[in-house]
């Protein structure tokens, strides 16, 4: 099995939201911050330097793209930008919206709380927000 | 005032390495985890997307360059590469080696134990052993 598929913890706890000519954008499930995940379609990657060229610079446009929009669309306070994957070893990139009222805030989001799951009509707020913010992924 | 000054936090928190053609490559004086920042020369930048396209390129060349390069020279299990800049909102780009025995693994390493310093015999080797990976930069 050498193709793309999405790791089931990623599955679990986010929400596809589109896709990008190379990563699928997905809402993680967790209403205390605008959080959202990047993850390029490539079998067996953990760190962005093991993608060729090409797909390293598209993921870093794709990255750039979304961190302005979300930063304009959320008016952020500051965007937390990060490649982890202590847990989850396929490559995702976090891209969070942070404001200086936010619950966890100064500290980074991990490990501070438990996730607070969106209803479902909150997940459709924020997923048709995103959608409008991108017009030429729809 | 419009050119760059290093943050005095990072300053005080980290060690000089090496100049990339955009970036100081720094040494956080923390001997808990082998852990760097690339920090971009230039004024009043908060956000990669604030860099122009040339600048955005270098950076994220940079910061491939350097994640590859400390995965070999530090045999990591996975490397953490993140913009946060909560705190201090001058960019930089933290390049963190992780291993699953350190002692956060697998959380992120931010707000988990204070720093602890290195010798400044240890300082050298750190320094020594980077130095000695990037021999173009010296």
């Amino acid at each position: 099995m050498t193709t793309f598929q999405l790791h089931p913890r990623l599955q679990q706890d986010s929400i596809f939201i589109a896709c990008f000519e190379l990563s699928q954008l997905r809402l993680i499930n967790d209403c205390s911050y605008p959080w959202f995940i990047l993850v390029p379609q490539r079998f067996d990657v953990r760190e962005v330097f093991q993608l060729d060229d090409a797909d390293r610079l598209q993921l870093h446009d794709e990255s750039c793209l979304l961190a302005e929009k979300l930063n304009a669309v959320y008016k952020a306070d500051k965007m937390n930008i990060a490649a982890i994957g202590n847990v989850v070893p396929q490559l995702h990139i976090h891209h969070i919206v942070r404001y200086k009222n936010d619950k966890a805030w100064p500290a980074p989001v991990w490990g501070k709380f438990d996730a607070v799951p969106y209803s479902d009509d909150e997940i459709s707020q924020q997923v048709e927000l995103i959608q409008k913010a991108f017009p030429e992924l729809s």
